[in-house]
């Protein structure tokens, strides 16, 4: 596979692999097409088909997609043909929403433990996995053979649990604690802040009527 | 202001605000530069640079940035100098670890309604606000002049809570459904999906070592 595909192009492959699993579970379609994918998505056919192409030949003129053949294979491109066990890493209210989500299910993901600092919260079960000491974080991924992390802890230990997840064996960590973390080469953070996320969307917002109303 | 300024610029402005907070506030810090904060996030300086030069000129070539005014500077370009009502949408795990999430202060956001389709939840009393019935949404969201939405809903309610929300007059959406929402030119949505975060990751790991070792 090129090395050289725009990181871009691969952040877009998980909504097109959501939306041909949903095509394909909930309204039971066989094919689809860039024109149909595009409409769904708000994205368009050109920037589709332009970006399945660096993979291969998926389509067939006139004839579209075969939405299972194409869901196989980004399973495989995104290498989730198994499922990679998952470790979470607090469990406060965001790690209990995290490890009661049905949304890991059949997408390539499934968290296998879940470590606290917090005395009280060791030992508690949540899904049927009991919550565990971070003392027993790195023989647990080594055992486990775990490559990726949920971190949910305070901004504040965020940097140091990461630094523990990449010397135990960790290669991609999705944190989603307010701070950017620094991690060596072959190691791949993503981050989850909805504050993040909602100032994007402000900075194109007229500002708020409450100011105009003083 | 410009419009024509690229989105991902736009996106990379809430990381810089984040970080500058971070460093007056944890480290007490009252001048940066465009190396030190490159290097805390990642980023180049150079592209740190080219980002702000979009919105003036905030960094003498010496002395760098005065913290506090680009944070404040920030703050008026993404609309942050008063605090945007949030509606909630959804009172399950997620929705209750949002709403308990201490993130939200002093960052431009607060959630001041929460509702639920369940009948169960509704009454219950989460971080002081009452879990509202969704048949109050309309009016509550018209009533707080509301134009923020957390969309916390099972993917196949996701498109009617949005069609609801858009038309009581909110404009941007951050939906943690596990789908894409449609919506009309002017609302802004964003997601934050787990599941496509570390799909976005495994693409650039080794396969799952599970598969070798059959």
């Amino acid at each position: 596979m090129a090395n050289d595909i725009p990181d871009i192009v691969i952040g877009r492959l998980p909504i097109y692999l959501r939306e041909l699993n949903r095509l394909a579970q909930v309204e039971k379609k066989r094919t689809t097409s860039s024109q149909e994918l595009g409409r769904l998505l708000g994205i368009s056919s050109a920037q589709i088909r332009k970006d399945l192409s660096h993979f291969g030949e998926f389509g067939k003129q006139g004839t579209g997609y075969n939405v299972n053949y194409l869901v196989e294979q980004l399973n495989q491109i995104l290498h989730l043909s198994t499922e990679w066990p998952v470790a979470l890493i607090g469990a406060g209210f965001l790690g209990n929403a995290l490890a009661n989500y049905n949304g890991f299910v059949d997408r390539g993901f499934k968290i296998t433990c879940i470590f606290d600092k917090d005395d009280e919260k060791v030992g508690q079960t949540m899904q049927s996995l009991s919550v565990q000491p971070l003392s027993e974080l790195e023989e647990t991924i080594h055992a486990k053979d775990i490559e990726v992390a949920n971190l949910v802890v305070p901004a504040s230990a965020a940097q140091q649990a990461t630094d523990r997840l990449v010397e135990a064996g960790v290669k991609a960590i999705l944190s989603y604690a307010p701070i950017s973390l620094t991690v060596p080469p072959g190691v791949y953070v993503s981050y989850s802040d909805p504050v993040v996320e909602m100032q994007r969307m402000t900075y194109y917002l007229a500002p708020n009527r409450e100011v105009q109303k003083k």
